[in-house]
């Protein structure tokens, strides 16, 4: 019991990590959280991506949110395999299945092309590939994501 | 005109580029939202390496979370260095700054350490790390984190 006190703490791991004891397979929710974590994780890095691209906040972390951006999107499609309807997704993710894949395949590859254009050419050199990213957020989103109340 | 269309879309990183035509230096708001992106990305990819450490969601993404995680954890350190109270950030982070920073420093030195292990002894070998991990969320959170209503 001792360690399990130890284990409740304020981070979202551990409220994750404590029921290993108890549940063994993914549920429905459990693919629905999972592809939530990988994309809000996209959200925020293409956040920080843009005010870094504006000039609000200096580049110091350029190259590294590039790598968590390219990182991330290599681990979207795993977490769109389930084919598990529900949050924000369209059931289109999986009907479109080769579309959606193949979007997601090439945000991977083209995030990752700008982690070496960022190194080698600051954030002026990288500005092109950061806009281009949000053109293909927005071309996906409105294929694939719903549009909710109160959210852009 | 018709670029600027083409560019309000449905992406965070759009919405912070846009301005780039209008804003030139850092404000307080843009300080504080770019460590909120920073710091939701680290619960993010925490709550994703708890599904994975859990068994809930299959381990194919593990090194990935964990580069995420490190890769993000470097950034933090840069993010709160702008002495600007507000959103979740306690006044102590900047009157206990050296110990503030010798955490984070000492996460990201953690993390990194977890891509090594998780690469060679995969989510049984990690899980320790991650563990770890939850507990200097936890340790750091009590003494620079507000607790807001509704939030863990």
């Amino acid at each position: 019991m001792k360690r399990f006190s130890m284990l409740r703490c304020s981070c979202a791991l551990v409220f994750a990590v404590v029921p290993a004891l108890v549940l063994a397979s993914a549920s429905d929710q459990d693919a629905i959280h999972y592809r939530e974590a990988v994309m809000k994780t996209l959200n925020e890095q293409a956040a920080a991506l843009g005010q870094i691209a504006s000039g609000v906040i200096p580049a110091d972390n350029l190259v590294a949110h590039m790598q968590i951006l390219a990182l991330t999107a290599s681990t979207a499609l795993i977490a769109f395999k389930p084919k598990v309807a529900g949050g924000k997704a369209k059931p289109e993710v999986w009907s479109d299945w080769p579309d959606f894949s193949k979007r997601m395949m090439a945000f991977a590859q083209e995030t990752a092309k700008g982690v070496k254009i960022a190194k080698e050419q600051g954030v002026n050199g990288a500005l092109p590939a950061i806009i281009a990213y949000a053109n293909d957020c927005k071309a996906c989103h409105n294929m694939y994501r719903q549009n909710k109340k109160g959210e852009h």
